[in-house]
């Protein structure tokens, strides 16, 4: 995982392809332009058409922690990355899992060669997260979630503790959501030592998600900048 | 749903995107040549790239009871027609689904005009499943599951007082699976009345699927033309 | 299960066992009083004192589809019967189980004797859940649980069209609740035909819950003197 | 928790009330006379009745991750601490729960003063368990659970490396279980610096379960009294 990253969870706010398709496709330019990764989460059912088309990297929104053969209706490590992902999202807020099958799935994508962003709901989950194992943890606090008051404004503390708690396990990145809708947002985060930001509502649901995400990119780069 | 049908669940046991085309291509000949309806219930993110090559029906192995929009990592049925599936397995044996939500998404299946194939695990469920109204109740017998030995043949009463059971709701088909894995398997499934026949081991971990297939929808087919 | 019956259901409103069984022997004494059947839904870790202290049907609120042996956290028909319930709440809105574990479960119970309450959310579920063989289907619209406005007052037509469905299964008692508070919701769910109604929050958030009960109880009397 | 500790799952083994008040009992008399401590985790059903008559520390096998109020059918900390309770075993092999969940119950059970038993199937989530703050990690290795192969003579390095793994939290102990059924088992998970045992199947599956809590327990006094 390249960082510092936005990552965009399309959750289910778009279920036509054509216009999934285009969303990401404006992402990618935005990155291009600004040198900044971003990342897309998108259903299982549009991965392979976006990771195809698009040279970003594709995230899954969830895995099912079910071995290959004898089992219906499982998406699996091996098949999203056979249909293009190079990761995917964990234990998110709306699809928590359970504790043995974060670590399993962990170990499944690690040894894939994939990433894992493991969701947790507070900093006190941070440093158990961090040592899983995965490749980033995704701290968000579910009250903002969608509320259109970023994390990094209303509690600075949330993700300057678990910028702290992640330190545990040197090689996690610490991400941060909730919330997250404008520059001053992520240039926030930024300063509270976040690796990256994550966002789903603020750009799915705007006219423009590119601009949006362009924001967020602007303000990575201008913090990068920053003497 | 064109009856009598062969629905092959896929389930895990083809992660390849190459060779799970060729298999579906090799059965739409067969299909094609025998005049016999077969289905096939795919991971989620192969329907688009299948269901764009082929044509046959192409069922999704399970759905969510999710609303679209803020839902991360939920497949529902909107997002599996967008992808160009015609239908679903629904609550198999590998991945069962609460009551209330058995009837939830059969009614949104049929509100957006999509096949849902509601399966049980045992005869005294079948009239309670078909008066929640999927296009069709797939009876299979878990233990029987995988293991070579075919439903029809071996608890042929199964098959025929699901058979009975069924007609609680004229509107329903009743199809059987567990173990079908030769023409006699069949034929003997179509004389005990049922509308068509579940299969997955038989043909995916066979050297030849489509030549299994094609040993199913000749039975079909030479019991359609029997006297 | 004697009929008509009041299911009070305390869910977690009470944790105090000393509270608990006051409430349950003010209930006991109105139910001798008016001859009026009165079950009551005890949480697991009261069913023991309550039954042994009380001569009311006590029913479980949940119980898990595991066999006894190497289970752990489970809580199972023939531990409930042990403890001296009668029976249980199965599929609450609050507790929702799978389809196959609701019907493994109604056929644990009924072959130990056992009554089970089997709760839908909608008159479509009715008949299927009829035909799973339940003592009672408890039929309760989520929207309306809690909220004071009583389903037989505000959509009297769910529990017609409910009692008419349950006909499928003559042996199979109907229950209506959701919102039932008066003596004037019961009457109104008897003269509609249901055999009982079912309460919780109307009874249990009450500083009176025995002369609540002994409203819905009234109603039952009244209704079977009427001519 | 008083430690070293015998832990002992009666699972759903004993569902007669007469018997495992019997068995805990005379378990009782042994941890009296030789002066360690034994926990019992019993059913639900069974925790008033067994705290009321035995002067061990009784855990629950299991609580949900619910407020009290409008929720049917679960059990939590409250209602078995108000049950006689001094904690509970939690996220059991038999029994997972997902990662938020462990967190929010161990927070509750801290709250009401009450011990957490966090089981973990592996020593990777030994240290992720203990930063969550439990009072014990229960370290099982699921293949050997009920095989009477104990974990700490056949994966002594799993024993050695939970103990080293613990540490991150000093004030959390390291339990160890899966196959215990020696008097040896006990000396050798005591050397390896285990500050407990537990057990289930080799306690409950015995003629005499109190014979087998006596070895375990003369095991853990001989250690203490080694030089």
């Amino acid at each position: 995982m390249r960082t510092p990253i936005v990552i965009v969870n399309f959750k289910l706010y778009e279920i036509s392809i054509a216009r999934a398709l285009d969303i990401s496709k404006s992402i990618e330019q935005v990155s291009r332009k600004l040198g900044v990764e971003v990342a897309l989460a998108v259903p299982a059912t549009m991965i392979r058409e976006i990771s195809s088309n698009v040279s970003l990297p594709i995230y899954a929104q969830h895995v099912d922690d079910d071995q290959l053969g004898a089992h219906t209706g499982s998406i699996t490590p091996e098949l999203i990355k056979e249909a293009g992902a190079r990761g995917t999202l964990l234990n998110h807020s709306e699809r928590r899992i359970r504790l043995d099958q974060v670590a399993n799935v962990i170990e499944r994508l690690s040894s894939l060669g994939m990433d894992s962003v493991l969701c947790v709901d507070r900093r006190e989950l941070v440093a158990p997260a961090a040592l899983m194992g995965p490749t980033a943890v995704l701290v968000e606090p579910p009250e903002l979630i969608g509320s259109g008051r970023s994390v990094s404004k209303v509690r600075p503390e949330i993700v300057s503790e678990s910028v702290k708690a992640v330190k545990v396990n040197q090689s996690v990145r610490l991400i941060v959501g909730a919330g997250i809708s404008t520059y001053e947002d992520v240039i926030k985060a930024m300063e509270l030592g976040a690796d990256g930001v994550g966002a789903a509502s603020a750009v799915m649901k705007s006219n423009s998600p590119a601009s949006v995400v362009e924001e967020f990119a602007k303000a990575i780069r201008d913090r990068r900048l920053a003497p």
